[in-house]
């Protein structure tokens, strides 16, 4: 199913033009004109109705209203010469529905009949200039805070121009069961504005105001809201209204492409969907840029360089189920693609399109395997795969003969990306969506420089996992040097047994503080000599009553990249982010170690 | 006086070394070591102390010890097991005492005999190394969560190795009042922390972790919290435990300097202090960078060039009460320096100093003046003069002769000073504390391009204001040219008027877009003829119930400055923030125009 999407200009960052513009070249159908982008834009409104109808948009909403009802008559009288006026602009606008608050004026009418009867009024000036009346309960409105209030006040007021505006976000903040909407008549139900929120303890209208997220982003149920408001028989758009700080000021272009997504991604999860993620069987491979010094880690690490591509500079190198291929391109060391076992690659590949996913334009040689791809929102490439099917990826390398000599490593545990500020939530719902992954765990750290907040997505098998982590603020710009590494996660049954053999083999591995470990004998009751055993290989380890989550990293590689051995007792949501911290001060100290080396 | 102040390291970015030189630097006596601090560094607690005394600082606190009682008697031998491998690393550390929070795990007891005698072994066990207890209810304690309730605790617990940690977040916060801390025995207060915050509505727990300010910054009247404590006896340290986000990430040599004049304020507030600061009497002048367009700009709006200075690029520009310096060094158009009218221009500077601001080196000629001066945390200079006293700055220009012809300028209403977003609560507390200003009112509101927090000061007679503001996150980095321009707000008595006369001397006004007066319209019961005339020259009307600001602005001459006629009528303290998005799109636009014409 494909129903009408709109967006309101709230949303997105700019001048009102500039949000039209990213509106539409989104693919949305209509928008909500944000009367504060009115009144700031030098368009008359006449001129914002060609604008909107050159660029295929429809007026679907004019918004908001606010403060309409009094219990002074004086007041009354001039809130209705005010709504006479936006009615005239919103038929300049053509716009034939205005969203229409409760109160939250001291003068509100809290008298049910009162309150209906000034409703009534509006509505009959509204009706002679051919307007609807979408009424909203705010959350924190005077008299009328619920959705069912403001169900009541309409079908009291009882007028064929005055409907229901619901916003997902009143109701699903104050924790309201949705399912009664679907016995309000459908044609009662005006308009539908969705947003996403993450659960927080906060004043209601402050966390209304600053941290709605699309849909997919936070953590309300929206596919059971949206079966009660289908079910009621509601026939209008489904339209945006999200008030988010970061949004508020990220490229307008990409946050409508990222709204869209939101929108295709719900109409999915509400009705089933034609088309569901292929299943996913783990990670086939990740693809790093480096040079020389890339392998030589690689190979200290125990695997063995058992591929060189045809006819680019890209060595394949194995270790157990584990594939990294290195692209000597002489770039910044970095996680340049993830690739996952699908279960039907061209499929992935086109549902990924499908949710605006630029399809990666790839240099094929000639008999080279055309491998299914996108990119996301970080720039990193995914590449859909099915290894061992015939002419996969694997034909494209020709085979060394090298083996690997081992250190344990069983396969990918998962990959951690950093994402740029104004994109996290954006790289989440897209991961999420494009690959059929799961939130599964989330946190919010002080790391050594400033805040530090991480997601990670996964499988219902957890065969493939993905940690995103953003720095809030800034982190730390007065620190030289301080960057953001993305990070390989290695898969070991014995982290420590690895470690060994990494450092037999000179691996670079990050040496952790004897501090730490006087803490950890403080806080576990572990055997003395397994503590002296993660003292000397600098292992770190995050503890739960439900398991643990060991790793041992190594030193960042060429600027942005470093390999973190696991091993994981029970738990398998762990990612080791209380110990980020630590590990983060270590890689500083590294950095700075070696800058005073060079200097 | 002069009281023992220390830091704890959390309240500061970067590795532990970091914070311990910066707290050194900033002048601080001691501080806290916060346990992640010490965990995540590479120097044992020994070379910790050893590092402490090299800078002169003594380590007052190790903190926190969480969630030592329970009702699990093997869970609470785990806890004392715990508590004595932390006390041995106190001892290394040279720290005589610990912070003990309140628990607030699922197992904390909450019989108050079995919790006291809890707290009497472990204090015991700290007694035997000489060591002290500071036990503190954390606002979200499971059973102990104010400090009345910690005090009956220790009271029972009656052991002299345990006290009282007092901070005064988690008492101000609940609103509690804090001048029963006076009957508390002195000796029993061992510790006492020190945060400000803002009044937010949200969970306490996040307000604490990341919304605290360092004292003055915030709402609490940490003053008479302060006389409370010091009439109860307390003698220790006044401690800074400040969690924030922003100064999590920002230079921490800042941060504690920023921090040091916070504790320097709140002893001279909290007994009236030596030198207060000399009393105020306007603005003598406001100096910016420019060129001949800036001084052509200034010309149109009714000021002639009074003066030249007499060795520098200087000219001196008046009109009614208002100078206004350019300084032509070619630099890009902005405020370089505010000059306020000092009653003691000396006593001032004297007092600016011992608030660690850095004195300005002045090149001085021969015949010229002695400015006391010194630099704000924007850059900007602040000047202490006595306009008309002998041997005044005014005698370093040459009269010219020039009279103004004017447009109504009666002085400086106010200068905006936009800040770096690492230092906007540093600089509000530096102009709050060097000038003797007072917060007279703040906002938050969501421009075009992000979010946009204003906060204004002035001294009690309004005869100095500044603006402050800052863009939260980064305001529209996607959209270039987008900078924050600072202005000088000029006070006119009729706006109208002003703005007739400066459009005839084709000064360049800021037009604004007739939607803005369609909204005016309908939301004021204004006179048609008078709305017309705002429309013709593009005013901006501030409305409250108790009075109005009404505002003209220029074009940003010269890449960062604008110039705003302002009328006020009534209420002293708006700013016009309400109007400022529709001003920021307007100056958008014109910078969008005025590149086309050039490309």
């Amino acid at each position: 199913m494909s129903p009408r999407t709109s967006l309101a200009t709230v949303c997105l960052s700019g001048a009102l033009d500039d949000k039209l513009v990213a509106a539409a070249a989104a693919g949305f159908d209509g928008v909500e004109i944000f009367e504060p982008d009115l009144v700031a834009s030098p368009m008359p409104p006449g001129q914002v109705r060609l604008r909107c109808a050159d660029l295929g948009l429809s007026v679907d909403l004019y918004q908001p209203f606010r403060d309409l009802d009094s219990t002074d008559p004086a007041r009354f009288a001039a809130n209705l010469r005010r709504a006479d006026a936006k009615f005239a602009v919103m038929e300049a606008l053509g716009a034939d529905t205005v969203l229409m608050c409760s109160s939250v004026a001291a003068d509100a009418v809290e008298d049910p009949d009162r309150l209906a009867e000034q409703l009534h009024t509006v509505a009959e000036r509204a009706h002679d200039r051919g307007l609807r009346i979408a009424y909203e309960a705010l959350a924190w409105g005077a008299h009328v805070a619920t959705w069912d209030a403001s169900w009541e006040v309409v079908r009291r007021a009882d007028h064929p121009a005055l409907g229901l505006c619901l916003d997902s976000f009143h109701i699903l903040s104050r924790g309201s069961d949705p399912a009664p909407i679907a016995d309000v008549p459908g044609e009662k139900l005006f308009f539908l504005q969705l947003a996403d929120a993450p659960h927080l303890s906060m004043d209601v209208l402050q966390w209304s105001r600053h941290h709605r997220l699309f849909p997919g982003q936070g953590a309300f149920d929206l596919p059971a809201f949206m079966r009660a408001v289908l079910a009621a028989g509601y026939a209008g758009p489904w339209s945006l209204e999200v008030f988010n700080d970061v949004f508020r000021q990220a490229d307008p272009e990409r946050a409508a492409v990222d709204a869209h997504r939101s929108l295709l991604t719900l109409a999915e999860a509400t009705t089933g969907g034609t088309e569901p993620p292929p299943r996913l069987a783990g990670h086939a491979f990740v693809e790093v840029t480096g040079d020389e010094s890339t392998g030589g880690v690689l190979a200290a690490l125990g695997f063995a360089r058992t591929g060189v591509h045809r006819t680019k500079p890209v060595e394949r190198w194995e270790q157990g189920g584990a594939r990294v291929l290195v692209n000597r391109s002489g770039a910044e060391t970095a996680i340049a693609a993830v690739a996952v076992e699908s279960a039907d690659p061209p499929a992935s590949a086109r549902r990924a399109v499908r949710l605006a996913a630029p399809a990666l334009p790839r240099e094929r040689g000639p008999a080279e395997a055309d491998l299914a791809a996108v990119t996301a929102p970080d720039g990193t490439a995914l590449f859909f795969c099915r290894t061992g099917a015939p002419d996969d990826w694997s034909g494209d390398f020709v085979a060394t003969g090298e083996r690997a000599a081992g250190i344990g490593v069983t396969g990918i545990d998962h990959v951690g990306l950093a994402q740029p500020f104004d994109h996290f939530d954006e790289a989440a719902l897209f991961y999420r969506s494009v690959l059929g992954l799961e939130p599964v765990t989330s946190a919010e750290f002080a790391a050594p420089f400033g805040l530090v907040r991480s997601r990670a997505l996964a499988d219902p098998g957890r065969d493939v996992r993905l940690a995103l982590s953003v720095s809030l603020l800034r982190r730390g710009q007065w620190a030289p040097g301080v960057s953001e590494p993305q990070y390989v996660a290695l898969a070991v049954e014995d982290v420590v047994a690895a470690a060994r053999a990494a450092r037999a083999a000179d691996a670079p591995l990050l040496g952790i503080p004897d501090n730490y470990y006087a803490d950890l004998a403080a806080r576990l009751e572990l055997p003395a000599a397994e503590i002296a055993a993660y003292r000397e290989f600098g292992v770190l380890r995050e503890e739960t009553p439900e398991g643990a989550y060991l790793q041992v990293c190594t030193e960042v590689l060429g600027g942005r990249l470093f390999v973190a051995l696991v091993q994981r007792i029970g738990d398998h949501d762990l990612f080791g982010w209380t110990d980020a911290p630590v590990r983060m001060a270590a890689h500083r100290r590294r950095r700075l170690a070696r800058a005073a080396v060079r200097t």
